[in-house]
């Protein structure tokens, strides 16, 4: 094996990044404002606030300052878990006896299990600064509202989860950590807010969604005094947070003189994808560099792929405001069966206008073929990923067999976000060969698209 | 904070130890040898190949080759999840409000959750090596079990796990990641093996113990050509392998210029607290430096503070050598409501020597009190820690509040042997408040002690 490159990099404590990287700044094309939904015009700060912590809101609506300064206090806590390493695979490139060489960033060491807890604690901070008492938010593979029970704890700030009801089910153990971390959990839809109710009352026996589990946390937030919501995914503000990864990657990548080719993150509602990309998308934006960069999704929630970009609601209730965005409408509830993750219904803003503008591509694939790659991928490089990070690793892999065909050298990095050690029974299914591709149907999704709302 | 020092240090990869530290060699008082339970002779390398692997059994043997070489294909899959970081435990210290300066050695970043892997991966390969098909091991909480399977997956070995039944139970999960990796799980005692139906027999509805699944496994072994049986701790070759951990906590020590007072390690059957030590004890039995060495062990299961230094059976069967050690009885069985790992009657012979001889105390914790800790560490430090790893929280903390009130700056190094993902249940059951602490009475021990061999 090729041994000049390491098989780890890490940066040393003090090249981590110290501020975040805000993509829109670059952007000629904005991102679409968010939408009151009453009066469908853009959100100003103050009707932002009383759901989100105001320092947030202000990142939220910010499209010009190009960097932000990461706060001491998180800086001190992302040392806990950071650096991440930036992998060379070198025996998944062996295994596929592949020319090309392939990087991985990997987010999932720490309890969370993924990337989340780097935008979990700067909102747990800024939640604490602004004197609150608790936050509210959903969670549906468990993975935010681990890194949320993380952050508040450190805090010392409440925490309610509302847990999309098939994985409170299916994950049982992913409640206890949040608990450990001293956080209340909600399987939802529930009977505790009345947007729950109303749900329930409308679909009884569903298996709940993210867009559901927004709505309860939504109102948990604005009907108790000192409590604001937050959010692991879509919006600005948590791209902003998750640009650590790229930034990291990047530095990575030139401390041992590599530049990518191809840039493969999976897509739900964009955190990670969001995060990893900016500072290559910023070079492409600025015209320094091209690099090819591909968002996979899942066939069961196909919202880039089969999606339209359209202004939606970001929830099953319809109380949050409107975003523009690759969508397949609020109303769109994946297969119980799709165990691999990336349940939500809509596109982060931001990179609905960087796909609608060609700067990223994106394909779908389908849950049996992105576990084979799992399992690949854990046999060899010896880590279990998490289904939602199997979705690159799948199309990291089709890539590199390419090269194989062709015997091209490219560089491909991709993001692994987490690993799959409370995703087990989706492994069983696939162990077990039941797992199941469950696709939508045109109908399906066109039924799904006729509710969304009427914006010119 | 004191930013010197940073929160974590990693040896760069070239400086993984590329040879194991093999402590015997510097024992004055050897520890004793394995005996054959027909004849109560030393048992022989011709005694003990048809059981183990020839190469492990040379290592098992040898009490005078200060260091052997780790083979290049280990070296390479070392370099998978290592170097493991030395974490100072910052967050920890100001938690407690302590002037001791602590430190943990964290083993746990990798799939199997600990530090198991480091002697799997040398079994598997020497396995491979001599040409076997596959082997046969037992597993308690499921660590060994799990990191075994990855090792064998590496190498294209076939693996068949026997799981305490009661652990095969509580942790479905940790049998779908064995899964994965390709492994074969049976719950013990099982009727695939004659003592597992001779014991089913004798003890109908038995929730299984080590000792048990070791006597099913090693029956495995002997009656399938091609095949061996390995196993995860007490042995002196896993000790030896384990010693990766010591040399890495050392040299990334000797890196940051600290000297550690106190170093703390769980010990069930004695490999990773053996793993941790050797360096530092060698340091010690050539009289270069002193440290004080605590071993930590469960209530439930108190082989060094209650058991007896005496041959006994390795497995309940009674069809392995006899060694050495301190126990509490091949028929001991922890009640099952004990959660904390650390199940096994005996200690390491190499351990049970150096206790004997002063150069290591120990002390029995409860459980709750144990699960209290990792609860602390997992909200300060980040890591929801393994059990096993939180008895050796527990008495760091332990220490570091006795610093707290001498005012003394004790350095303090534990080892952190791995994480708690899959053991959600026990905590479950600590964050329930339902969690009790069972310690076997003075009878059940004498009872158990009373089944010793005779041997003068």
């Amino acid at each position: 094996m090729e041994e000049k490159i390491p098989y780890k990099t890490y940066l040393s404590e003090n090249e981590i990044p110290k501020q975040w990287y805000n993509v829109r700044a670059d952007m000629k094309n904005k991102p679409a404002p968010l939408l009151n939904p009453g009066t469908l015009k853009p959100m100003t700060l103050e009707e932002l606030t009383p759901v989100f912590c105001e320092e947030l809101c202000r990142q939220e609506l910010d499209n010009d300052t190009p960097f932000f300064d990461i706060p001491q206090e998180i800086q001190d806590f992302y040392k806990m878990y950071r650096p991440a390493p930036l992998v060379r695979a070198y025996f998944l490139e062996k295994a596929l006896g592949t020319p090309a060489k392939i990087y991985y960033k990997f987010e999932g060491n720490n309890t969370s299990g993924s990337h989340k807890l780097n935008s979990a604690i700067a909102q747990a901070y800024y939640a604490k600064k602004q004197g609150l008492k608790g936050v509210t938010t959903e969670t549906g593979a468990g993975q935010w509202g681990t890194a949320l029970s993380m952050a508040c704890s450190y805090f010392g700030l409440d925490c309610q989860v509302y847990m999309v009801k098939c994985s409170y089910e299916q994950k049982p153990f992913r409640r206890e950590v949040m608990r450990t971390y001293g956080a209340k959990v909600t399987p939802s839809p529930s009977n505790t807010t009345a947007v729950g109710r109303k749900i329930l009352e409308e679909f009884p026996g569903t298996t709940g969604s993210l867009g559901c589990a927004i709505s309860e946390a939504v109102e948990a937030a604005v009907t108790q005094p000192g409590y604001r919501y937050v959010l692991g995914s879509v919006l600005n503000q948590v791209l902003l947070h998750q640009t650590v990864i790229g930034l990291e990657a990047k530095a990575a990548l030139d401390k041992i003189g590599v530049e990518p080719d191809i840039i493969i993150g999976c897509a739900g509602g964009g955190s990670n994808l969001g995060g990893l990309i900016s500072p290559f998308v910023g070079q492409k934006l600025r015209g320094e560099a091209d690099y090819q960069i591909i968002a996979v999704e899942p066939a069961s929630c196909p919202s880039f792929t089969r999606g339209k970009y359209a202004y939606d609601f970001c929830d099953t209730g319809m109380i949050c405001p409107l975003a523009k965005m690759y969508t397949l409408g609020s109303h769109f509830m994946p297969s119980p069966s799709h165990a691999g993750g990336l349940r939500y219904h809509g596109m982060s803003s931001i990179l609905s206008q960087l796909y609608h503008d060609g700067y990223i591509e994106a394909r779908a694939v389908e849950q049996t073929s992105v576990f084979a790659a799992a399992e690949m991928f854990a046999r060899v490089e010896g880590t279990l990923p998490a289904p939602e990070s199997s979705h690159a690793i799948r199309a990291a892999i089709d890539e590199a067999l390419k090269c194989k065909e062709t015997g091209e050298e490219k560089t491909i990095l991709f993001g692994l976000t987490g690993t799959g050690y409370f995703d087990l029974k989706a492994y069983e299914s696939f162990n077990d060969g039941t797992m199941t591709d469950i696709i939508p149907t045109d109908e399906q999704i066109a039924d799904s698209l006729s509710r969304l709302p009427k914006v010119e």
